[in-house]
């Protein structure tokens, strides 16, 4: 901005920094990204970080499609083009949240390698943390509380990850968690004891 | 979700409530929509706020230009059907940090009513702030701090509001800043005054 008019205050322009929002939350922005199929229980755990955290006062947020389906992303459907950039909106406001010093976890399927490494070139280095929820396909048709595999195994629903579409597991991410074997705080506490070993959160 | 296997851990499923948020924070989340011509002063002003803010201990951001043009919305141009997307993804993201619990100033041109209307329903009551930044078309003009104006004047930008497209300013914005008349750092405490008084932020 140039000068303004009738005012002899000077206004020295200076934005708030992403240190400087860390410092006032006490800990770094960071994105945890939760990739896994349908039923492998992404979105619990990631709701279950999310409260643990937010109990021990650190500033967090889920993205999940509860708020952005039927937000952001409400004009997406399913082809290939609209689920890479369902998965592109995601990152970029997942982002936004790492800059305003939140942890921000995200609960989507999120199925395939080249998406998610578009995410993690988005954010500094350190800030992606990507967390394989692992479950066998039998473990997560088993559970089915929506019933999605039923439909998906009678051909109702096309293209379902891990019935009728190609589920790209992460090569290295930052965190596989067995959600075959364990429960869900267990999962969950690995997942803080990761934040606090990788210096996202204070030890 | 239903059972885990091999675990006798019970996780009561629970999502952080935007209350809960609001109660780490110590205020209500809230977006505080900058709108007015190009030059007008809108994007000082919101960072101003958001320093003052922040110096308060308040959890906010910024939307603008600089991060959602790049990013968010950089698949975007310039068409009717373009802009009205833009403003809608940056209401869409400004709702989720409003969600979190904090205070998100967003510095767009937005000139059309239809659209900052869009934003407004998004939002639940009180939380849409809409602010307009009152600036003569010859003050703007005689900022221009990138050319755009003279650009515009001689016809090498299409649709640049004010000159060659419609400003549709608010009829009944919460706040007016008078740019033409005042500095910077005054306008900001105006609004920081008109969040106190309207219960935004704790008096």
């Amino acid at each position: 901005m140039t000068d303004q008019k009738a005012t002899n205050v000077t206004w020295h322009e200076h934005k708030v920094t992403r240190e400087d929002r860390q410092k006032l939350n006490g800990h770094r922005g960071a994105v945890l990204w939760f990739t896994g199929l349908s039923g492998c229980g992404k979105s619990t755990i990631a709701n279950a970080v999310d409260q643990l955290l937010h109990e021990q006062g650190v500033h967090t947020f889920v993205l999940d499609g509860d708020n952005i389906r039927m937000g952001l992303n409400k004009n997406l459907g399913f082809s290939p083009e609209d689920r890479t950039e369902n998965i592109r909106r995601i990152g970029e406001v997942a982002k936004l949240f790492a800059d305003a010093a939140t942890i921000v976890s995200t609960a989507f399927i999120s199925p395939y390698k080249a998406d998610r490494d578009m995410v993690r070139e988005l954010l500094p280095a350190g800030e992606f943390v990507e967390i394989l929820v692992q479950a066998s396909l039998e473990t997560c048709e088993s559970r089915d509380p929506k019933g999605l595999y039923k439909k998906a195994r009678a051909g109702e629903i096309p293209n379902f990850t891990g019935i009728s579409a190609p589920y790209e597991a992460p090569e290295n991410p930052e965190i596989v968690l067995d959600s075959d074997n364990k429960g869900i705080e267990e999962l969950a506490r690995e997942v803080i004891a990761w934040l606090k070993a990788n210096d996202i959160l204070p030890a």
